[in-house]
């Protein structure tokens, strides 16, 4: 039985975040060890007295200083016994939403990390352990997610305007959708509302109103029975 | 960094049946130590050299003798520090469904368990550890993957009467359906087959045709796109 206690049990975060009609994932480079160099997921070993979400929480604050909107687990990778060639791990993985404003605010502080950095999800390099593994899961989860709650909204901004909702659609889950359809159906839900402000509009000539994710209503809605959905042709 | 040798790693099963219009789940009694005497769910701690899953299909076959259709990760419980008072431990969770054939096979083998035994899911009794909260967790987890995907039928015969679908479905979604939309959507998906056997019918005098679920047809379906759902009004 005593063999049970060199199983090590560690924690690792995906964090997506969204600028410029792109999905990033955040990155840390290792500064110590046989991974020296290696860019891998934020992540590490968990205290004997912490949650497995105070791990995780703690792991983002020491190695890239982020405050995250959204924070879930999404699978416990334990099948490959050798995804760490120095001993048994098991890590338990979260994935993590921040917004624009979260984004640009990535530092470290006390860490095992070299550096931090956002890298669009097409352009992830080859990473330490299983970690392209986990971020293919972690990919997977967002774009079924994004159909059926309404999680992307923890990717943008609190006033948005309504083009970066229909845009973060179209490129998360790499499909054309019909904007018009899109857009008459979302307003439909009653939980976007329209705000009072208006920015000018890179696109064409006519600024645009914001919208905002009223968090309140769609939990009125769900109470009720609701279910949020998003269909594409 | 030694202290987190200290956390051990475990797996538990909660292995779903249904039989007679009812949903049960699989549990065991404790044999030894400060539990002995306690129903609890099939598990134990991961060995150093056996992937979770070997280790959960481990723990099932020695504690109960039982042959599962299938077998998923449903969630690692960790947050709570004190969910074992020996010591910390994990627990990665997979819920399981089992046939009618092999739900009267349960047996024990080497083991450390006193007993296995079905239990309905509204009869369970207060578990050791945090056990009750993780049933709690699969059964909203097999409510909602039976809406949208076809679990359902590793819970039935191969060959089953069309009416034990429809109540397995009000069964274990707690919800009345209307049955004749239900058999039109069902059978209009092109993968539930109509068989050549005539059963005796317990309930009209007519006898019943026997139905079976075609994975391959299914799987065809699912490559190019198709969705399955079930929705309730």
């Amino acid at each position: 039985m005593s063999e049970t206690n060199e199983i090590k049990v560690a924690v690792d975060a995906i964090v997506f975040g969204y600028q410029q009609n792109t999905l990033f994932v955040l990155l840390v480079k290792q500064k110590f060890g046989q991974m020296k160099g290696t860019w891998v997921l934020p992540g590490g070993f968990v205290l004997k007295h912490e949650s497995l979400i105070e791990a995780v929480t703690r792991e983002l604050q020491e190695e890239a200083g982020i405050q995250v909107n959204y924070l879930e687990q999404l699978y416990t990778f334990g099948d490959n016994i050798h995804r760490d060639p120095r001993f048994r791990v098991i890590s338990v993985a979260y994935f993590a939403l921040v917004n624009p404003n979260n984004f640009a605010l990535v530092e470290q502080n006390d860490t095992d990390a070299e550096e931090a950095q956002w890298f669009a999800i097409d352009r992830i390099p080859r990473l330490g352990y299983d970690h392209n593994e986990i971020i293919k899961v972690a990919h997977q989860r967002i774009k079924n997610k994004l159909t059926y709650q309404p999680i992307g909204f923890d990717l943008l901004a609190d006033e948005f305007p309504f083009s970066d909702l229909e845009s973060l659609y179209t490129i998360i889950l790499e499909q054309d959708i019909d904007r018009r359809n899109f857009r008459k159906k979302i307003l439909s839900l009653g939980f976007i509302e329209e705000t009072d402000t208006l920015v000018a509009n890179t696109g064409s000539g006519r600024p645009a109103r914001l919208f905002r994710f009223n968090k309140d209503t769609y939990n009125q809605l769900l109470s009720k029975g609701f279910h949020f959905e998003i269909k594409f042709a």
